[in-house]
């Protein structure tokens, strides 16, 4: 997607051929930062330091994190190596796991001398992977905004909710919750985006209005309170979010809040949506709210706010009196009573057990 | 309450017997700071730059107003003045024009050498009229804290949602939404308090979180997100908020996001209480989600952040991009269908018109 005009990915080649550029994304959105890894230390560190962020991301990034390091030394046991201290950097991002296996599973068999070649090109197969899957999911998000645009009169905007970022930083490219927004942009269909702030990260402040201003998609922050009212009022079309994790039947965890805008929209008769890879199904789990482990993330997230000082300096201030506890949980889980759809790469399922296995039958 | 062991209300005479003492809410919860009144504009400015807050207190605040303005110059057009100077100052707070018009009505007939000293008493009077008040919805909320800690395992704490601050610092002492829990710890009910942050202007992270600090109140300080969650794992036993206006058959306006605590805790089955005296009902309006005019604040609010620096010194910081839009809207309406209860000083109603009719029959 576009900064300042130009279109970006969230991770490319450098232009040395070999280097591997990320977008920092620990100083959006005050600053556009572009670093280069250059070792599998440096993209271990970009991944751990959350320079890059978001499981597809985090997979790629890993990817080329092996490719590197196959340069320097493509010994089997550089290999393991590399596999193993990519993999402790966040070992419970999914996709950081299968990219790495991946990888790994397909340069082990070859002799040493072509392994690093092939690892860049195994981590472009993900990347363009990834970008498949979010373009798809765009598509199949685009028919369910194009229906509400058809709906209204010409030139009134489609306007839609969204939580937390599950946008183009979150991935290679277009995002999962944001693929179809930016095609119907690419369509010409009118649309305004809702944006949660999304605390105690901020991500909905900080990345997906960053992504907007600098793609032109037409936004409003909101605090995260405000989205219920806004619905009661008529002024939201469609919600969609992104996932963390899928349940076999459907139910839906991600960031902490999303489950209070679901309830929110089946009190307004407002559609519910889940952008979701298919890889983020867990078909071992059903019960979400009773299965999965929450996350509990440092209370300092929820006692300090960071953001652009008076001087210009990124800085974080304490909005707490010393003394007070907090508590932070990272994610809740909507039940897929509240989902209207979940739009995968595959097409719109129901989100049942019924409506999932109707989509992936091989997962019978 | 409590302030660093010693009891405080929010208003006081200063031991001189004529200046008026104010928390000045501004710094907190970071510095607890005591200001005099000693004029007439003095009291003026401290309700305009919200140096206290809340409508109980503003009425309070501006009664003093008039008896200060009264002891300068106590003639017919000086009183005349007081009341215009200090209704301007918030002219859409309930309880400003009921002070000011009750002060102004009890003082014209009187000689103007009586003025200042009937000021002064009438102001008092206001003052231990509003804790009056809130000790009885603290008696009536109490019941119903009490009938849940009859319950609990011998120990286990009532565990208390509560958004915003409707805390002791809003009214003179003891709070609404709060009466119920300072009252519980009086009688050794073990409580404890889940604090919503309440974003954009953050009253839960920085008052209720230091009223509760300074009193001792157990609590823990969440993200607006997160209040569903707990709810959904049975980490929340009732919600207790304020309202700024009640309608004629229950429908609650409060500080945005209530609406969406609301939700949760009909989903959850966790009983939803509003904490109110009853001259913020108004009779008038029935439909709040269609009557009531929600005021739009500056966007400011949302993009930026307002805490303690690393400095030590309070800051604001910029949460989102440069070219960014923020709406602001302040208060949202929960349906009367969600509330499971109105904590008035004359007991609990059913928040419906019959409830509220049975508890008050002289509106018929």
């Amino acid at each position: 997607m576009k900064v300042d005009g130009r279109a970006y990915r969230t991770i490319w080649l450098n232009v040395d051929g070999w280097g591997v550029d990320v977008i920092d994304q620990r100083w959006l959105p005050h600053e556009f930062r572009v670093a280069t890894l250059r070792n599998v230390g440096e993209a271990a560190t970009a991944i751990r330091d959350m320079w890059v962020r978001g499981a597809p991301l985090i997979g790629v990034t890993a990817a080329y994190g092996v490719a590197l390091a196959m340069r320097e030394d493509p010994s089997d046991g550089s290999l393991e190596a590399a596999w193993e201290r990519l993999y402790a950097t966040r070992p419970t991002a999914i996709n950081l796991r299968w990219a790495l296996d991946a990888v790994r599973d397909r340069l082990r068999p070859l002799e040493p001398s072509a392994r690093a070649a092939l690892g860049y090109a195994q981590a472009a197969e993900i990347a363009a992977e990834d970008i498949a899957i979010n373009r798809a999911i765009g598509r199949n998000g685009l028919a369910i905004i194009r229906k509400i645009a058809e709906k209204k009169a010409p030139g009134e905007p489609v306007n839609i909710l969204t939580h937390c970022n599950a946008g183009w930083l979150a991935t290679v490219d277009y995002g999962t919750a944001t693929a179809p927004i930016y095609l119907a942009m690419e369509e010409g269909i009118p649309v305004h985006v809702y944006i949660d702030e999304t605390r105690p990260r901020n991500q909905g402040a900080s990345l997906t209005a960053w992504e907007f201003v600098h793609h032109g998609t037409p936004h409003t922050l909101i605090v995260d309170n405000a989205g219920g009212h806004l619905m009661q009022h008529g002024l939201v079309d469609m919600v969609i979010v992104g996932t963390d994790r899928t349940t076999a039947r459907g139910d839906v965890c991600n960031k902490i809040g999303t489950y209070l805008k679901a309830l929110a929209a089946r009190d307004n008769v407002v559609p519910f949506y889940v952008a979701l890879p298919s890889p983020t199904i867990d078909w071992t789990v059903d019960d979400g709210v009773k299965e999965i482990p929450i996350e509990e993330r440092s209370a300092d997230e929820v006692d300090f706010v960071q953001g652009l000082g008076a001087d210009g300096k990124v800085a974080r201030v304490r909005i707490s009196p010393a003394g007070s506890r907090a508590a932070n949980p990272a994610f809740d889980v909507t039940p897929a009573r509240l989902v209207t759809g979940l739009i995968t790469e595959r097409g719109v399922a129901a989100a049942s057990s019924e409506g999932l296995r109707a989509l992936f039958p091989e997962r019978g």
